[in-house]
């Protein structure tokens, strides 16, 4: 189908059922976390999805198109990336399953009262509010800082929204994970699993992979590590069934 | 030198500075999680070390082989396993560099006060008291369940003898990491530092190695992972290292 391009966008394939996606290389473009993300969360057939601070809408569209699930929301504040989003998801024929809704991550459950997730699923800003900030206004500013939400709101907001047993799915950096827990515990957020993605296998590790259940008892499973590169510039085999190549 | 020997006690090689190890197989004999954690544990030169529920010994023995570590304290609540332990110690002529005490871990920082250890280890029963548990008395049962102790026992303990700057290594499973994460951060032990343990490369780790600090900020490292075999039967080689193979 057609679609209107803005000055500085451009569209890239995502190797997965014809999927493309609108970016703004100049704004900010997804990263390898949004699609490690999009592969870890478990979404069965009928569940309804949200996702907190959707960016470009990557990660509906990605889990639109490798699992069952019935709808997908995307939540984001910026109204002009919410809007390229929109394009994206009509570009690809998917309005009857996903919607973006522009607002405000901090006042989610007041946006959805009432409705209720079976699965949210968040890939958020990692970096404290003014860790080496210069311009805190900017996309990429909102998008890699705490400086329109944090943790804490994220953590919060799905709890208030998430029924009993219902998932939560979050990737963040490892140096934030005594928070990480300290959070999800004081929500009542149960993490069951966790996994580690390393850049190499004898490097640490880069990013966390989460899933937290509300409610349910104390028991996580620590999966087998995430390793992206083999060797310098090849991914593991793993990575290229992530990205669908 | 001669060390006298009871009725079903065998001595075992460490593979290190020609120490060895008396064990009772029909009690309890160490397992790799002991040797494993003596080599995460970072010990400097000069450092007084206390090891919480020693059993065998093996980890005041183990350490004061790979580190310059000035006194090593072993800390055990059985009467005849403390005194096997000290039997191993005069058969390596450690005695000069280590002493087991015998007492109730949950009463460490009142044995030991006015003590200050620059790092506490542990490698406590994982298993929560009353699961599949048959016989609560067996050495094995103290060793291996929450009979004599519990993981907020032992942090609390840690977390009262150590100096402001002080480590805590602890090596569990990773099921209990919620639990793990959320007792340090009760008694302000800040995780630092986290690598998980996997059988093979491709499967969920059975083992995590925890290095805690008493105060200081947030920001954990982690390490990469640790796969114990490379192929069936064969170890990777980090783990002969460790074994100083």
């Amino acid at each position: 189908m057609d679609v209107e391009l803005k000055e500085g966008e451009r569209i890239d394939d995502l190797q997965r059922n014809g999927y493309r996606i609108i970016q703004n290389p100049a704004r900010f473009c997804f990263g390898m976390d949004a699609v490690l993300l999009s592969g870890f969360a478990e979404v069965k057939k009928g569940e309804t999805v949200l996702d907190l601070g959707t960016g470009t809408g990557i990660i509906p569209i990605l889990l639109e198109g490798r699992t069952q699930g019935s709808y997908f929301t995307g939540l984001e504040i910026q109204e002009d990336m919410a809007e390229m989003a929109s394009r994206s998801v009509a570009l690809n024929g998917q309005q009857e399953k996903i919607r973006i809704v522009r607002g405000d991550l901090r006042e989610a459950s007041r946006i959805f009262r009432g409705a209720s997730f079976d699965v949210i699923v968040s890939n958020p800003p990692y970096m404290a509010e003014n860790q080496g900030l210069k311009n805190p206004d900017s996309p990429l500013a909102i998008a890699r800082h705490e400086v329109s939400c944090n943790l804490e709101d994220i953590i919060r907001e799905s709890a208030g929204l998430l029924p009993d047993g219902g998932r939560f799915y979050l990737v963040h950096r490892p140096r934030r994970l005594a928070d990480i827990f300290a959070c999800l515990n004081a929500y009542h957020l149960e993490p069951k699993r966790l996994r580690m993605v390393h850049p190499f296998a004898d490097r640490p590790a880069n990013m966390v992979l989460i899933e937290a259940r509300r409610g349910g008892g104390r028991f996580l499973k620590a999966d087998p590590p995430l390793i992206v590169y083999q060797a310098p510039g090849v991914y593991h085999r793993e990575i290229t069934e992530i990205y669908g190549y």
